[in-house]
């Protein structure tokens, strides 16, 4: 019994499950990944459409609730979390922060240690270059995730991305080579992360 | 024993317990109100200090499990949040969002429907003023609170005013006169309050 109660730990311990959100009041994208060993595979992503919700209440609602049903489903180690540190006016970063706040308190709620990545972190770490573009990102995720409507889940990409950089922080040869996170001007981590890990683009 | 349950209901309906917050990233206010017919009478007042915690995300997870725990223990019916929507800059706004958002979630996953009054508005129904002070708006409540170290509870009183004011929206004779309402001139709600109410002056 002792000697299975340890093979099961070890097992454990080697798979992380991320849960990587990029959370908004109109829209929120979300996607799981599990790391283990050095490779990463996506569980899960999608989005979570508020604007056609009036009530500013329901939609923090609906963000806490969808939260904790995906945390209840693939039960994540932890969350990574987009979170600008800017916005354009006091008023959207209410908002924000409101949307933040929420789906901060579904991940504590359920004992979830809780990290935070800038925009420009993010992509660094997929891209190999803060300034890349949302699409950029997401086209680099895509060949790994093989979104077909690539548009409409821009913010699910995003979750993606910053469950990835997440990953990174935690295990550096995880999902990518060391090299290009060393260094802004070596690429993708992504065109690395898909020529060692052929059997992950799906 | 139906005619129990009919008088049991009854007592329920006519009372109504109003959770009032006051949420900061540093200090949350809180206050506990029964309005019962025309009376209302405080059941619980305090503040949460967060300045002494260095970990964002634990400031954040302590104002849930604070409010959590005052509702289980004081079964509002309502929250009623004071929320600024202007702020200095956009960092600050971010934090407060947070803040807030974490307050707002911890009711609704309680099913509390949640209403918001900007500070003039409380201050307004509280003294009949929109531009008092805080330290008016504490001296105000102080009247029937007795707090003795005023300055220290500032942010319990604010939540306190919360509540009223959400009270006042419920019924409009509950705590205060209308017609100290009705116009800004006719000074203050709670000296009314007070002079028709002298039992619930401690």
């Amino acid at each position: 019994v002792l000697q299975f109660c340890e093979i099961k730990s070890a097992t454990i311990v080697s798979e992380r499950i991320i849960l990587g959100i990029d959370p908004g009041t109109n829209i929120m994208g979300y996607g799981v990944i599990s790391v283990k060993n050095k490779n990463a595979t996506m569980l899960t992503a999608g989005v979570l459409k508020l604007d056609a919700i009036d009530d500013h209440h329901l939609k923090l609602k609906r963000i806490f609730d969808k939260l904790l049903w995906i945390i209840e489903e693939y039960k994540p180690d932890e969350l990574a979390i987009e979170a600008p540190f800017f916005g354009k006016n006091v008023q959207s970063m209410l908002k924000l922060g409101r949307a933040q706040g929420v789906a901060i308190a579904a991940a504590l709620f359920r004992q979830l240690p809780v990290y935070e990545y800038s925009p420009r972190k993010i992509k660094m770490a997929v891209t190999g270059r803060g300034a890349s573009t949302k699409e950029q990102v997401a086209a680099m995720l895509q060949r790994i995730a093989s979104f077909e409507t690539l548009p409409k889940y821009l913010d699910a990409t995003d979750a993606l991305a910053v469950a990835i950089c997440h990953s990174l922080q935690l295990n550096p040869s995880a999902t990518s080579s060391s090299a290009s996170r060393k260094s802004k001007k070596t690429g993708s981590s992504w065109t690395t992360f898909v020529s060692q890990n052929p059997g992950k683009v799906v």
